[in-house]
């Protein structure tokens, strides 16, 4: 089955697969020094948490050539920007802080530890993937029909994706009937990125707005709702993609159930509950568009991610296992078997 | 206040102001033939079950008239194109029904007739409107924070609206604190038309995208959730926009009530409950557009309408009296006080 390189290093360049233009067009975002990946970030050229934490760890390896050719350059003032080119996703600080402490180290070739350890985060990213796809998908029974938000798939990744992953695997395995994928507003990320991903990948999808989710959990027997995540907190409660909590509310009322794939560095025992979270507002404009531009009646509230409670989740699947009816209690459990 | 006159009857030719351009351009769609009017409820150029049923109205004058001038035309088959330009409105079967018994009584003068009743039906949808708007806000608190869906306004009806007309008195009334309004996709209608018109009207409005309706429930203390319908059952089930059910689960489970507010030419007792509503479904290529073209493995499900149970139901609105958590025995009710 293939998949997309979305994030690829080749001769000291960092070439990410410009994902605002997708489907249309597939086009690379080259990067040549750390601001230009973090200015990616920020811009949505690379999205999802993992893929997001790929790409900033071959950008310290930009950033640090470049406070090797330029004695003026101020390194840590560019990982605190890297860190903060947006908010929400753990693993985009997660990788900055593992390539920082290699940098601190000051011993032996940084440039090319720096350069192995994101080459290391990135496979282990996609054999993460691997073992999700094929945990994700034993939870799932023959001719199931099965439902995604966003993007959760290699684009969102080092490649294979989390969600997708799952739905990759069990499609592999024969047991889907049907892939449906919610459109996602305001990016648009399940219309543009997520149909375009399973096509390619020859699994036929069929795109919804998200309003209809309602009607398509009541008449289409849906069996599962499957997403990503962009932090779980120690609770279980789930950050991903604004509406995913409204499927999850709807999942519960329908008695669909609730699958959210994502890899234990996703996971931020650190924060409590989801109330703690820091949930990132974007531009008025990604929804009103040039739309009302002199009017100031009219505004746009326009947050990126929601929060999904532990209570609505049936199952957390992460290459370290799979924790059905996520509490802090199981959370922890996890946490600690996969660091002992 | 002002508000909008969406459809206008001048010197023998029906105005429409051409909704598929606003908020960008306000543009009118002029209708001189029956033809012209079928096409434009079909092309969304007027959409908003009252507004459609005003506009059919109008049609037949256009139909009858075009039947005199040319012995050949037939205008059955005209009114049978008209009735079914779109399938889901009651009041457009209602419409072009009460027109055709006015064609077949045969007696007077039927232009003026026709003319006259389809003016009556238009006032008397904007008094309705009005009535409605009084008895609606009257259900709310000072304070209150709303979250309206698609558009129920001056262009969904002859004028003021149903849901925005709610609105627009609670608001005259000072009791409302802030309005939001759902986007409301394929179309936007949310976006493009309930901003723009409540704006016009200078009232401030913020737009979410509908995945931010969960967010939005659950931090921003909404009191409730108000919306109109394209047709209400005999048990109080409501049929309305794609994603009225979503937002009405939502409220539900966040604790925010629900309000319906809909003529009583809306209200179809032929239909025991919400599962024998026939749903239209619409092209592909409204969630898809351009892309995929040439993709068979994506496809989209693009249903325009859904079914809200009545049990989710708080409060329906009609110019005849409020209902509140209606059911088959209130709803009979309802009706039979209004016809007696």
């Amino acid at each position: 089955m293939t998949t997309i390189s979305p994030i690829r290093w080749h001769d000291g360049t960092l070439a990410l697969l410009d994902q605002r233009f997708l489907p249309e067009k597939q086009q690379d975002y080259l990067c040549e020094t750390l601001e230009h990946a973090a200015q990616a970030i920020a811009d949505l050229v690379v999205r999802g948490a993992p893929a997001i934490g790929i790409t900033a760890a071959y950008a310290v390896c930009l950033g640090y050539r470049q406070s090797m050719a330029d004695s003026t350059y101020d390194l840590n003032a560019g990982l605190d920007k890297l860190a903060n080119a947006r908010p929400t996703a753990v693993n985009l600080a997660w990788a900055v802080a593992q390539q920082r402490e290699i940098i601190q180290s000051g011993k032996g070739d940084i440039a090319d530890q720096l350069l192995q350890n994101a080459r290391r985060i990135h496979q282990q990213d996609i054999d993460n993937n691997q073992v999700m796809g094929s945990l994700g998908a034993e939870l799932i029974s023959a001719d199931s029909i099965v439902l995604t938000h966003c993007n959760a798939g290699a684009l969102a990744t080092g490649g294979y994706g989390t969600a997708l992953g799952v739905i990759r695997s069990a499609w592999a395995a024969g047991k889907l009937k049907r892939v449906y994928a919610s459109e996602t507003r305001p990016w648009l990320q399940g219309l543009r990125l997520t149909a375009w991903e399973l096509a390619h990948s020859d699994i036929p999808v069929s795109v919804i707005v998200e309003g209809a989710a309602s009607a398509l959990l009541g008449q289409k027997g849906v069996d599962w709702i499957i997403v990503g995540s962009d932090r779980i907190c120690a609770n279980g409660d789930v950050i991903n993609k604004i509406g995913t909590c409204n499927l999850a509310v709807l999942a519960r009322y329908y008695g669909v159930k609730f699958m959210v794939v994502a890899p234990t560095s996703t996971i931020d025992m650190t924060l409590q509950s989801g109330d703690e979270v820091e949930i990132e507002s974007r531009a008025e404009s990604e929804i009103l568009a040039e739309r009302y531009a002199d009017e100031q009646r009219v505004h746009a509230w326009n947050p990126v991610f929601d929060v999904t409670p532990a209570g609505l989740v049936d199952a957390i699947v992460t290459e370290s296992g799979v924790v059905l009816q996520p509490d802090r209690e199981k959370m922890t459990a996890l946490m600690a078997a996969c660091s002992a």
